[in-house]
């Protein structure tokens, strides 16, 4: 028998895949376009073709031994330094190559970050509602994970929730900005308050509380928002970024961790970091994305689309009478649940072949997440179901 | 400050961290060409061009959101089935998609077995010498790895303390063939013998004791040699597998698993794997070269390559009266140090401008490890260099 964690794991999984299954069966009952799918996150938008392009000079004008061959565990000099210039240029950091270590993915960055920060017992905070995958890459590092209560009339994080659930052994707190599953941008205001109450607590029990933000969302930002760029508001900061969204590249596994130049003990941070990125198997970025990316630093899939989407889709179920808080960027609603049960909610919409993840995923009960990074047709299509479910709780 | 447990991981790496820089300061002092470098396991052989045009054709050809998208965390289904092709038609194994699971190396894939199969405080046992990455591959998983001493007449493993070193916390054996740091490929006898071992021992403690084999080096043998496949011995077995130096791409991180399928609770074993390639934070393999390896599964680097060098090497220092097993594969020689202690041999060895890495390592001490996967011009300037090393221990 495999570890009785994995079973535990598995059995924990499962219910995706019970959900994923039940959609591809009622697919073959009424027809897949009548079927409206909104419980996946995945990117649906066009690769940029800078990016392809970029793939095909790097395999025609690269040596193919160094394009293809080990490097530095943190990644290429190169693309290290690109990734720190756009950054400088973007939002007036002071990034060298040195603070930037390339990763596999944002999942792959954060459990690096984790590697390297944590001690058996230690502890980090997650702001509810937040990815569930978290509790997982903390445990993989015999951390505990705690959760700060929702403020569910903002979804700004409760300060004084995250105050008290501070304790000696916390070491992390991890940030999701935007958020998933509310696609809410926690605020200036927010970050700064954040950065007080970690200051001061690092001054009470005298170590580093590190802040870790997650942002594979940061690009996909609509009405003109724009996200806070954590380095400039807190020393001891760790951002892990993913380019899945950015470029619409989620197979090819490739992000960054960029390491505050004023994080204490930074170069021993760096360090460990390398050192993660080796022990844990990733080894290092895929080396031809990372020199493809080099050339393609600054393409953008088209966050128009998205855009688009979430209007179409909030604009109908706030008249429809549902509640949700108008997302600032990523490509989720997170919508009140019209019953307690949210889980009941979640099968009513079934019956009218909509799908959609309960709020318990994100240690957010009473709510329900709708990725509508699907196409707009397939919102179109949906909007009659969404009216008879809505017309079902009218009558209730 | 980060964990403490990283502090000490990184104090672990800073000796081949001083061997690579000390290798830079000898290039300014004396020149590049004049430094020998035999430390590093780097493939150096040129990529096949198949590969490289099978990258090209799938960015051309292929929808770029699934060539570059999430696909199932096992890989694609696609891929999946063409190593299962592979494998059966070159080793008569019976194979189909779904025992195969594309993963981040090798390294990858035998992270993800161990988060699998390991609960807190089983027991894996390594082959002395082994290669020192698996003690962290064990330890981050909570697994504790016990070493089987070396049998240094043949460098075949020591059967009767293999026997004696497994408990009832044994939960697997890692196997790496064609041995590094030895280059010896262990026999069939030798593979019949443990797998007789571990299914006796299984029978004795009621539980499944699981065969983990690391072949990252399968396809460079040399003078006729072949590896046994494991399945076809042992039914509890992974092998795992890196493409990284049959198609010399370390740097892209693209391997898988083979899980047998007669393996105990098979399926469960291979949804366990998936389950750890998506917590571990790998996801999934690289998507793109996923799809190029669809259409280069037999391609080969140049294996002749290594072989030359290895008949140079190998022959050279024998001549020399170094005491060293003929290797049979991978790229290395493993030999024994003119006297007891080897770090004063590799201190010596530096004095020519020789580098090489001490059998501690490999937890095997009195020998050095040279990887002769460095250009033939290099060895062959090498060898007066050699000529005085040996010199001065006939003096001695």
């Amino acid at each position: 028998m495999i570890s009785k964690q994995m079973q535990q794991e598995i059995a924990g999984s499962s219910a995706i895949r019970a959900m994923f299954l039940e959609g591809k069966e009622m697919a073959k009952q009424v027809g897949a376009e009548n079927v409206y799918d909104f419980s996946l996150g995945n990117p649906m938008t066009p690769v940029p073709e800078q990016y392809n392009q970029a793939i095909i000079d790097a395999v025609r004008t690269e040596n193919s031994l160094e394009l293809h061959g080990y490097m530095d565990n943190a990644g290429y000099l190169e693309t290290r330094q690109a990734v720190a210039e756009n950054l400088n240029q973007r939002f007036g950091t002071e990034f060298e190559g040195s603070h930037i270590v390339m990763t596999v993915g944002a999942a792959g960055a954060l459990n690096v970050v984790f590697k390297t920060i944590l001690d058996p017992g230690d502890e980090v905070l997650a702001l509810a509602p937040y990815f569930g995958e978290y509790r997982g890459y903390v445990a993989n590092h015999q951390g505990i994970l705690r959760e700060v209560k929702p403020d569910t009339a903002t979804f700004q994080p409760d300060l004084e929730d995250l105050q008290a659930k501070i304790t000696p052994r916390t070491k992390g707190l991890i940030i999701n900005n935007p958020v998933n599953p509310t696609g809410v941008i926690y605020s200036e205001a927010t970050i700064q308050n954040i950065a007080s109450i970690l200051e001061e607590k690092q001054k009470e029990y005298g170590h580093e509380i590190y802040l870790v933000s997650d942002e594979p969302y940061r690009e996909l930002v609509y009405d003109g928002n724009t996200v806070p760029f954590l380095t400039k508001y807190y020393d001891n900061t760790f951002v892990t970024y993913s380019f899945s969204k950015s470029l619409s590249i989620p197979g090819e596994r490739i992000g960054y961790i960029a390491v505050s130049p004023c994080m204490a003990d930074c170069s021993q941070a760096v360090q460990g970091l390398s050192v993660a990125n080796r022990i844990l198997g990733f080894v290092n970025a895929p080396s031809l994305m990372q020199k493809a990316l080099v050339k393609s630093m600054d393409a953008r899939t088209d966050v128009d689309y998205y855009d688009r989407n979430r209007r179409l889709i909030y604009g109908k179920l706030t008249e429809l009478g549902f509640t949700c808080v108008k997302p600032q960027g990523a490509f989720y609603l997170f919508i009140q649940s019209p019953e307690p049960e949210e889980k009941k909610f979640v099968e009513a919409a079934k019956k009218h072949h909509i799908l959609l993840v309960g709020g318990s995923s994100f240690s957010c009960p009473g709510y329900v997440r709708l990725a509508y990074c699907v196409s707009y047709e397939m919102i179109e299509r949906s909007l009659p179901a969404f009216e008879k479910l809505a017309e079902e709780y009218r009558r209730n």
